[in-house]
């Protein structure tokens, strides 16, 4: 398992790539840190936050020279920028994602598997903000979180150990499933509870948000999240997350049932079970 | 509009009772405070915290001697409490609630308007905790936020006052609406979304817990709140909370149908306007 590294590229770097910069930086894990942008400005913003030690537009450029590369931009992007980032590695390096949903980014490597050139293993950080950009990037962001790593029925438990190793070193604690244990899991955990709290935003009218009080502002939270990232991650992992909508629609549902009849005891049980996983969890 | 009291009696020395008490002492607008509990223990509680000059059990002799009569306590309680309270004051004694329901608690009073010793003016703070207990009480609760005062048809311009006066003491900014409107927008901003971060919590099952990371301890944190206390919440005011609940689930349904659909397009318009309303709220 490798837990140092010569030359690192981060493929995006918006919150999470430069959170990952930093986390590689203050625990000394490379000796370069190299982020790659589509945009001079970004890959400037990126340098000036102290994100990464490097920082420019030319993505084959920058992995021709890495032994690791991190990929964290958004879900609908990815495939195709494994495959760009693919043609311009040296054979063997070891190539992963951050992306929210794992089933059709592993799935789009695997399916060309045999010609690749680099070792690829997905995974994810359950880690983020609703804030944005290098700038709100914190390299404590996944101590103590959990990431989770997710090979391929293929994937050689050497480059798993190299994936989990990278997630650990960053202090996080490594959980190895399945793309579709993944994604299942965490349509319930986080894609769900993202459109609902979108949906209780977009449920109250303009006139009465100044009478939303801390309550309101928790549970709606996340729903300031960027739109089109959203979309492009919920469309990656549709029956998941319609199928946790509907669950949660269930819920709404008997609590509904039990307003109508006035019934107490009912509306009480669900609002103990709703208690007791909330406790469960912990602050 | 009067500003200070010579003694005001807090019935009900919870986290709102508790913070109104360390409110009215730390901006002096009282010589004397007294908590009045169903429990001698919640009552010693009281006092020890701070929250209160005097505490006790008896209901009847605290409010005798007060000028002003807060009440605190849940809202299934307070229908009851204000008769006896009414029973035991000194006639224009002055008395408000902090109610998160206002139509039923408003209507008990009125009824029998004619035969009251006391002045009666509901209201509610927008300002709360999962946390509580008057240790979790805190001075500042109010300060800057809206609290907002329903008098009935025919309470007079001068109780009115009087009651705002109050609550715009402890810092915060006054509304006064009927109690209807009050409990129609609270639905919205308040009730509903209560039910859905339940909704969340209790469709998530024990294994998949750990998974969960900032975004869904955001959106279900207020589930935390007391299930009993909620539920008479909820059925003081229950078509109003059904709307709410059916409104929320109306867009639930856009989002389901453009998920199925594949419509990005559809799905990425819902998440701009929640997004548009909780960027417009703030932090």
């Amino acid at each position: 398992m490798k837990v140092h590294w010569q030359s690192v590229a981060i493929v995006g770097v918006g919150l999470i790539g430069g959170s990952i910069g930093k986390a590689i930086k203050a625990r000394r894990l490379a000796d370069r840190i190299v982020g790659v942008s589509r945009s001079a400005a970004s890959a400037d913003d990126a340098r000036r936050s102290g994100a990464v030690t490097a920082a420019g537009t030319d993505l084959a450029a920058a992995v021709a020279t890495a032994d690791l590369v991190v990929v964290a931009a958004g879900v609908a992007a990815i495939p195709d920028l494994l495959d760009e980032i693919d043609a311009a590695v040296e054979p063997g390096t070891l190539i992963i994602d951050a992306g929210s949903t794992k089933t059709r980014i592993v799935s789009a490597w695997e399916r060309r598997r045999r010609s690749r050139r680099g070792r690829f293993v997905g995974g994810h950080p359950l880690a983020g903000s609703h804030r944005r950009g290098p700038d709100a990037a914190d390299g404590n962001l996944f101590a103590g979180r959990i990431a989770i790593v997710t090979p391929a029925a293929r994937t050689p438990p050497g480059d798993i150990a190299d994936a989990g190793g990278f997630w650990a070193a960053l202090g996080a604690t490594v959980f190895v499933m399945s793309p579709k244990e993944h994604d299942r899991i965490l349509a319930v955990t986080s894609h769900a509870p993202h459109m609902i709290a979108a949906a209780v935003a977009a449920a109250t009218p303009p006139a009465l948000r100044r009478f939303t009080a801390g309550g309101w502002r928790d549970a709606t939270r996340i729903a300031a999240g960027d739109p089109d990232l959203w979309a492009d991650i919920i469309l990656d992992n549709p029956g998941n997350v319609a199928d946790a909508l509907r669950r949660v629609a269930g819920e709404t549902e008997k609590m509904l049932a039990a307003i109508e009849a006035g019934d107490r005891r009912r509306l009480v049980a669900v609002l103990r079970r709703g208690k007791e996983a909330r406790d469960a969890v912990g602050s």
